[in-house]
């Protein structure tokens, strides 16, 4: 039972003329941005001024790096090799390190399909572990709770942020939903709050099936890319406060 | 007059299964490496492997960033920023840092059109001064020899690496004659060798124009790209040692 | 003096996940879409919608090359030869045209700064013009309204279509007040409806300083990315409509 | 057993600064180029090239489109949708017709994971065969011989081109030994030779295992990338010849 969680959110997802996300009102929110670096979303510009708004609030700053692709925004499976995978991220999380004050980054995620792979890939959740690591040693990988990839991460001795999503159903196994499946993401603020607090400060989910299971989790995921996103967010946050939960960057926790 | 020179040449300009320039070779005559880093040539896979040979081998690291022109290998003049172009090249300069052993680069020159340009530019010029700062106000700026950009540099209190070309003929205030000019590139080996002592060695170098001009320098540039440039590097070096000029990485010069 | 005009209006400018431009709104009030072709924006699923939303309007589809500059939207200025402009224009042109039920396109109008930098530009004016001749001796080529690019493509025989902005200040030779300039942008919906009205059913504009010039053009371009524009293009239309003005597509016009 | 075969050609695959492959040389071997279009390898201007090189050889020309991959030379699988894939298809081939004398393409024959992928997926292989009737229902397809795909453009009612490769071991059920395979590509210029007149002109080949099986197919694919393969492309061709066998453009055979 943890009374301490971070909320991370995916953010810095512009792009040259192009605006996506409410990352100024979900900054309100949060205590980690992920925050794109090029590869499926932001640009240069985009990265510096998402790093300096996450900064200017206190927020810690990580990596969402992702598979090399702009178009698909990163959502599309790609059979990259672990080598490639590795130089792909060292690119993008160097590169988005230079952009901070203190040249240091809390953490890396995965974005999109890089991240849903490395669940069921162990191949690629190593070579992912093995760029962060190799980037800076002190630096945390975010990994979906209950997966291989968690267990990957611990054996090889890092900091690992365990992930839970605020607005996604779970199978008994801890496993998502995917989103193909009817019932996977959920839209009522109330219920995505209330299952927030339950999670967090119980350690107990209902899963798809009806089952109670049990959860640990360092971070939870919100999203602000919607006004609903971002009222969501805002309710999560207040739900978690009530219940006397801290909501604390994951440098803090792992 | 100075008995030090630093040899530095372009490198991991290769992408994907396009193999470019002669780097395993021409490594063995310079000091310091200049490795592209996505924007006009490399890609993360080759930006690890010329890291990885560069250290190897003792040559000093720096990175070669570029305006984003992959297509036209960053030879086209382009209208960005100084807001651009910083952001651009802190991004380049980050992901090439962290495939080095130390996260650190020894120095940053900018690649084609964005070097061209910075010569006659004085916002650009500063812009990528800034950058580089940014990262790491410890590290070497590379700009052209006489140039304004030099005493930009120089007014911001930072290392500069003032740089002279082996191969390329000099107007009599010192700058390159441009490449669209009739004898603007020296081909014969014999001459650039020994041009390049005399520029080393004594400082002085004859103009297109037959006047003898003083010149100063820290570091001298050399292709790889051709079998003929790899023996004119081979040559120079050669030339150098001969004449009791000690060939030294910028760091230790500037 | 004309009692018809052409409205055109850049469209099928989102990217991936990126939507930019009130496309399905616009569609209504223009005779010709200019189609972004993948370079500065769009792409091949974008221009497929694009195409479509267009046909199902039954309003001409014509194509919007850029430079390739996806991150930049293709406004920054860039030295590509005459070779490279026609190669990437062909190539963009082509692309589009494939997507459309007749294979063929009414017009090309090139975006951006490659738009800018024709009117200035002799070599590039006529590399456009041959590039659009090239792919369809038909097509018609979209131009600045007396600018020597439209004498360019008249002395080649060509189709042109001379085009003035609705909300664009002139100066007294009838060039565009650059945008760097106070007062080169009109905002007032009222003012902009009038000047059209005038520009087209009487030939004649009032210049940024005040002196009446003579205006003839065949295109009238207005913009469809806000709320804003959207009433102005309505407004637009329906002023030209009250004075009798007919819209008409390009082709029959030129 | 047919008396007449295509050979056919990957070209085009230069991209800017980068030079690949020998087209100059395998040009003169072959009777339909293939030619890369931008997303894998080639650019507009290298595109313009090769399609002049075919033409002044009175070689077919045809597209070899490619998943949008350039660091990977569009080698790599993604999970692109059936949508996504014919706007990409559409989008390529209609940029490569534009370059053409005639405006119009002999065939479509995708390129590396793209082709791989539709010989094992159903609706992949139909939105292929969907995109080349869209741009031109004349076009002709190129299919893996004795693939699902074959049958699938058959059932479509469309032209099939079905290809074989000289140097790939076979299945015995006809299809390839993957490449991760031992002995799945053949290196010895003579067997190569010998094994491609025994498809063509006898119409069985030796699979991997020992069993002679039944070959059908319109077009013999020979590569162009090395100084090796084109010695081998100029035996095969010289092998057919002497074997009576008449090298012919697809479209005069299917």
């Amino acid at each position: 039972m943890t009374a301490k969680i971070d909320l991370n959110c995916d953010m810095g997802e512009s792009f040259g003329m192009y605006k996506m996300g409410l990352d100024e009102e979900v900054i309100e929110y949060i205590s980690s941005a992920n925050i794109a670096c090029g590869f499926h979303a932001g640009d240069p510009a985009w990265m510096r001024h998402t790093v300096d708004l996450a900064e200017a609030h206190g927020v810690a700053v990580g990596a969402h790096p992702s598979y090399p692709d702009l178009v698909g925004f990163g959502r599309r499976n790609m059979s990259v090799t672990p080598d490639e995978a590795r130089a792909d991220i060292v690119y993008q999380v160097g590169a988005l390190q230079a952009f901070t004050k203190s040249k240091r980054l809390q953490h890396v995620k995965p974005h999109g399909a890089m991240y849903n792979q490395a669940v069921d890939d162990e191949d690629l959740a190593r070579a992912i572990c093995e760029s962060v690591r190799e980037v800076d040693p002190e630096m945390i990988v975010v990994a979906l709770a209950g997966s291989r990839w968690v267990e990957i991460a611990h054996e090889m001795g890092m900091r690992v942020g365990r992930e839970i999503f605020a607005d996604r159903a779970l199978n008994p196994d801890g496993t998502l939903v995917p989103r193909s499946k009817p019932g996977s993401v959920l839209h009522d603020v109330e219920e995505v709050a209330d299952r927030s607090v339950r999670m967090v400060a119980e350690g107990l989910a209902t899963a798809i099936t009806g089952e109670v299971i049990e959860v640990e989790a360092d971070s939870l995921c919100i999203h602000g890319d919607t006004p609903g996103a971002v009222q969501m967010a805002a309710a999560v946050k207040r739900g978690l406060q009530d219940a006397g939960v801290s909501i604390t960057p994951l440098a803090q926790l792992v």
